[in-house]
């Protein structure tokens, strides 16, 4: 048991954890946080895998002392019922599509090449050039949609929002130019301003 | 518009693309099946990619004429509400805590070996050794839950098992040896069996 509140095992240099510690806020849900190095190694000790058994932040316990892990199912979960969740089905299964492609296109590309320049000493030339190349066709997917709509998905913001701008607005920290996408920058800086985060931009 | 029926365009040999199918059965939805060969560029023409930017199977347009991907969204979208979604919020969170997993741990392991030796006509010497050690944790992390419960989630079938058996039943054509996980196993028959889906085991 962990006293009847959230806990969040989060690594705050982590676009998937800041998209649970927004969420808890919007939701205005107390919680403890509990700092996690992951790129240090403090996922793969004996200890959090007996928490996590798949070695990832973040995780959550909730205030019942059950564990829930994966960022966006932690999301779904602690808004569920809420305006962050879109109540007309087809939206709401349009939100799920952006969920899901954030963590098979989007975080690969985008958040990969960030972890690798900024916190595992790579340079340019070490990495993949077709990372490159996969992260700007998701900016440019993202780019066509927020042409047409201010959120991803219709006129308000959604989770579909939340977990997209996590990676999106430290792009640039994995060598993206956001300025080649206006709709995407301009979405940006609305969804922040929404969450009350302030910007990374370089 | 498309005359009413759900559509789907897939690809048979995609384990993603099963999944619509299995569940649009289930829930004795009436669809059309697309046949789209994802491999052979089918994705990736002019035509296709105006009706999904991202230029993957499976898409499903609903009967109303309205486009839907990602297969995990699709899914949810066919099944809500029904026996296929837990209605206790903390197993239902369990569920899509598996659904995001599988896209972003499973399926980039276990699903790309097979593609790549079955479909694009590599060997075992030109693939990363990595790859096989991921999707081994995958199915042992796996085997961990399903010794201690008869599903993914608890006592019944619910979408979580159905995104995971998808590529776990033909993880022997991408290298992986399932006698290794007794219970994954027995799970994938006993999943096999709920579907009405007939057996890839080697």
């Amino acid at each position: 048991m962990n006293g009847g509140v959230l806990t969040i095992y989060g690594d705050s240099k982590s676009g998937n954890c800041w998209k649970c510690q927004w969420v808890a806020e919007q939701m205005r849900v107390p919680f403890e946080w509990v700092e996690t190095d992951s790129i240090g190694g403090q996922t793969r000790t004996e200890k959090f895998l007996a928490l996590n058994p798949a070695g990832q932040v973040p995780t959550a316990l909730l205030p019942d002392g059950r564990m829930l892990a994966q960022s966006n199912a932690i999301m779904l979960h602690l808004a569920e019922g809420s305006r962050l969740v879109p109540s007309d089905p087809y939206e709401r299964a349009k939100m799920y599509e952006w969920l899901f492609w954030e963590q098979y296109n989007h975080e690969p590309s985008i958040a990969v090449r960030r972890a690798q320049l900024q916190f595992r000493g790579k340079s340019e030339a070490d990495l993949d050039p077709a990372l490159l190349t996969k992260g700007n066709a998701c900016l440019a997917r993202m780019e066509l949609q927020l042409q047409q709509t201010p959120y991803l998905v219709g006129d308000a913001l959604s989770l579909a929002d939340i977990a997209l701008v996590a990676y999106t607005r430290v792009a640039h920290e994995g060598g993206y130019d956001l300025s080649a996408y206006p709709a995407v920058n301009a979405w940006v800086a609305r969804v922040e301003g929404d969450l009350g985060v302030k910007s990374e931009a370089a």
